[in-house]
């Protein structure tokens, strides 16, 4: 039997489970920001927590111009991204590598973004959702801006303190 | 009581987590080319599954250089990541929007990797491991590809197939 899911139940499902990852997000970016040892680096934790404050509003609207409720489906990609962090934070806990070993983990939780937004702009393209296309853009070059941010923090302290 | 951990210290366990997931990442491409409904998609994921057995033997030289037995640690991210394949192949078997799902699912999982490669290959810059910046760059490069290569996929046919 034919199985009749199209592109918008793909879309869906997928605004799903970066809503669910953004909402965990939200909630480990303090705790990323209190183990900081750097005020760089903990400032640029406290900003990204900011914007995802933001990301999240805009899923909201993404699933109002959908006819959806926003709903998150849990994302063992995030959970698993998210426990990677936790155990930076312990085994590094007091040690020289701890930022660069936090930034390391958050690059990653910047790179499953990207590649999910990246998706579903491309798929909202599809879909005509124009005004969706506008949101998951902002949201992706905030992502990727982010990314490019921890970045130039690791090249400039981070790992020159880890060697130290 | 501080903690002794250094950059290397990072650098060896991040390899363990990135030898970890390719080797896992290696078993889950033939399912996931043997789900594929395009022939360019399944050939794209076996390619791949060729490039991934190369990446874990340059894995393998990078842990000779710097004496460490090739040994992996669980990673969970990887392990939500290719959950996630799992589930769009079981959620989205036989619809049209099956190939769309796979690429999303698999770019998510480039993005791991080039989050892993980015960062090693800096923290293999500053801890002087000249061939290793070389390996991995090499590694970083193939994954980038990859990710473009679905996104030409993904742009070319499996969204509009998604659509019908």
């Amino acid at each position: 039997m034919a199985n009749a899911k199209t592109l918008d139940d793909l879309f869906v499902d997928t605004l799903k489970d970066i809503y669910w990852a953004e909402k965990h997000i939200l909630k480990a970016l303090p705790k990323m920001a209190k183990g900081a040892q750097s005020e760089k680096l903990r400032d640029a934790f406290l900003t990204h927590k900011e914007q995802t404050q933001v990301h999240i509003e805009r899923l909201e609207q993404v699933f109002g111009i959908v006819n959806k409720r926003a709903i998150g489906k849990k994302c063992d990609a995030t959970e698993g991204l998210l426990k990677e962090g936790d155990d930076i934070l312990k085994t590094f806990k007091d040690s020289d590598a701890l930022d660069a070993g936090l930034i390391s983990a958050a690059q990653a939780v910047e790179h499953y973004e990207i590649a999910r937004y990246g998706t579903l702009k491309r798929w909202a393209k599809m879909l005509d959702l124009d005004d969706a296309v506008d949101l998951l853009q902002k949201t992706l070059e905030e992502e990727s801006e982010t990314d490019e941010t921890l970045t130039q923090l690791a090249e400039s302290f981070a790992n020159e303190a880890a060697m130290a």
